[in-house]
């Protein structure tokens, strides 16, 4: 099968709405990206809806059901990460480009270009007048990267909408170019920020320096007292619950491509590191971390300016695995920060968004169909993983619709997913098309019908 | 004598310049503030030009040379601070404004409502037809606030021409409203900044977190490593050449107005805090610091942004007294740093500016001159302070010109120097110019001419 022109069109359309949730300057190109998306679904013959939220909308599309045929509800989301650092883009983020057989721009692996593989299967197979062989609901959301704030409870008071014998999720990686990945393990997150606020305003480091406690400092502080000099995490109880790995996981990933060689290339450091005493790929699927995804305060310019800083900010996240429970760690971790504030530093503690870590049984009879349908797809045996981002949306699916979720990566490790020069190989969006129609074909023969 | 109203035009004039040095786009506004003041000193009759250095340019003026009278060299500076944040100025900082009896703008203390009061000083003197007293010289630089680093070596080629007998320099403060001060020591300065290249992008901090080190975090261990939890530095030898305070010093500290209630008010901290065993002033005016002026990493902005980030940077002064050495505490503070940084971490160290400190015997004649025109100013006994400010040129003239220097502040806690809503009393600006007239008549009985 050969992908028509018009599909790289499609997903160049979509890719041109600058769909970043985080930051509310966007919100007119939220409403008109899922617009689109449900004029598409409209147009395929679904019942399909644009619904409000507190916050972003999100769209439903249904097709039209029948009776016997077991349902397979997708999941992706139309909104993208922040573009900055743009100067390091080699395009404009939202004019994408095709280069050396890649789509480049904001959102194409992560997630447009998956979920519209997954839009595009269905119409080539409706296209040919085939019938599809399972009912299909979309659920894609503008929230994702915000931590979807208001989907889970979407979820819960549309459950019997939603009502489904599985879920499908292409949001996840492959581990190497060609080979096929079911990603059955997902890390949870809790996410933090802390200000501290010192002196009312900027002072002058000579005239106030050694009488007035520097909150830059203290927030330093803060962040290093996260972790031992084994990169251990020092929060007290954060292992407790810590499910510990398997040895047939420890077994399936000695088989998998040198981990520490790809994330080295990709990342570009000069040498990796992290815990002691595991190897890279269970440090990032298997173990939880702290980290500090941004760290403010002070002078911020060029050259020198003699500031003792009025405030200064650290923002945080852990990535959770099973069975921790975010809401767990962010009151451990609150504890733990709060007790080091000295009492010349006013400190906020505010806890952000959580998510549960997910682990699937891969012996279940849809996970074997997956694994059917990527091995069809790429000609090739699928390799079992766990990942070390948060779909915490999977979690509230298990809980609410009782159902477990098939994850069908398909962005390779150097996609740059939430960095500049995000892309997408042309090769793997046409994989999604294909392995999208074998994927219903596999679920439409081994599941039996929601009751 | 009351102030004439064209003496705050002037100021006000001399405000309206953006001089500010540490930012290149600036350049044409430091050169035409360059050209202002030479103007203003030619109208007087002094021998006046604008040297051009490797930096931005200096105005250097002579009174006409009478043989058989001292020598008094007033040195000050047009450059200031920068003005971020900007969005904290009730006005805008280059617009100047007149407040409840204070002169609100950037610069307005910082330095030039000081250096004006004493040009404005010398011409209400010409203009009376009186001779002046003494020579005078006038150097006015526009590299202070980045460090002076073209000033030195222009100090040392131009000696022959600025020889004298002594420095003054209204640069430093009062104690409090009203209370005549004269400062007898400042602390010295050494300026570094260290850059923490981690991957070659922002990563996403579920894909690589827990396998790429995260330079945000090495940053925050190199500040935190800095002081002990008595904030002590623990730079090996950091006190090694700290010369203890004497008892006469503590015993005139203690006459004065409570500096802890007063930094506390300025400052708007929640409280004070610092190296124990020590009190407010001493810790400022004798007791050197390690300060972070800056830090960052990471997302800067608005919610979360599970980014880990590419690269961090944390910007340090260390401010010194005597007899520390700036070059030895950099080449110290880098060796602690350096060990520091983990393999995984490329690090950049850049040393910055440094300045001695500096200490003044209050029994020397020009002192005691400088004193008895303090007392006639005000009405009023000064006090003896050091400052915890640096001024390196003051070093400078010592060893280039064998001269002493009389700091001679008019600065006030609550003037913002270096903050937003910079600002300088209209009262401490009239009597800096009777102060001049003062200094010069005292100097000029007292100094025997320079041979």
């Amino acid at each position: 099968m050969t992908m028509p022109d018009s599909s790289l069109d499609t997903l160049f359309t979509f890719l041109q709405f600058p769909s970043v949730s985080t930051d509310p300057q966007y919100q007119p190109h939220m409403v008109a990206c899922a617009g689109w998306l449900d004029a598409r679904f409209q147009a395929m013959g679904f019942e399909s809806a644009v619904h409000s939220t507190p916050g972003h909308p999100l769209v439903l599309a249904r097709s039209p059901r029948v009776e016997g045929r077991p349902t397979v509800l997708i999941y992706g989301h139309y909104d993208v990460q922040p573009v900055d650092p743009v100067a390091l883009w080699s395009n404009p983020p939202f004019e994408p480009v095709l280069r050396d057989g890649r789509i480049y721009a904001r959102g194409a692996t992560d997630n447009k270009g998956q979920i519209l593989a997954h839009i595009l299967g269905t119409e080539s197979l409706l296209a040919q007048e085939t019938e599809l062989p399972v009912n299909l609901i979309y659920l894609i959301e503008g929230e994702e990267e915000i931590g979807s704030p208001h989907l889970a409870a979407f979820v819960r008071s549309h459950a019997e909408i939603l009502r489904c014998d599985v879920v499908a999720v292409s949001d996840t990686g492959m581990v190497a170019p060609g080979l096929p990945t079911l990603t059955y393990g997902l890390r949870g997150i809790a996410a933090m920020e802390v200000t501290l606020h010192g002196p009312k305003s900027d002072l002058h480091s000579g005239i106030y320096g050694g009488a007035v406690i520097n909150p830059a400092t203290v927030a330093a502080r803060l962040v290093a007292s996260l972790h031992d000099t084994d990169w251990r995490v020092l929060i007290p109880g954060f292992y407790d619950d810590v499910r510990p790995v398997e040895p047939w996981e420890l077994a399936m990933w000695d088989t998998l491509p040198d981990g520490e060689a790809a994330m080295l290339g990709v990342s570009g450091a000069p040498a990796l590191g992290g815990e002691v005493g595991h190897s890279a790929y269970a440090r990032v699927w298997a173990r939880p971390t702290a980290e500090c995804n941004g760290i403010g305060g002070g002078y911020q310019g060029e050259g020198t300016k003699t500031v003792l800083p009025s405030r200064a900010f650290i923002k945080l996240t852990f990535r959770l695995v099973p069975n921790q429970n975010p809401q767990d760690i962010l009151t451990k971790a609150t504890a733990f920060l709060e007790a080091q504030i000295p009492h010349q530093i006013r400190a906020t503690i505010r806890c952000g968004h959580t998510g549960q870590p997910y682990l699937l049984d891969p012996q279940l009879a849809a996970a074997q169909a997956a694994i059917r349908a990527l091995r069809t797809t790429w000609d090739r045996d699928p390799v079992l993983i766990r990942e070390g981002g948060s779909i915490p949306i999977v979690q509230t699916f298990k809980e609410a619709l009782g159902v477990e979720t098939l994850l069908l990566g398909l962005a390779l490790p150097d996609c740059g997913a939430h960095a500049p020069d995000e892309n997408f190989p042309v090769e793997n969006f046409e994989a999604g098309i294909r392995m999208h129609r074998f994927l219903l074909e596999e679920l439409g023969r081994c599941l039996s019908p929601t009751k």
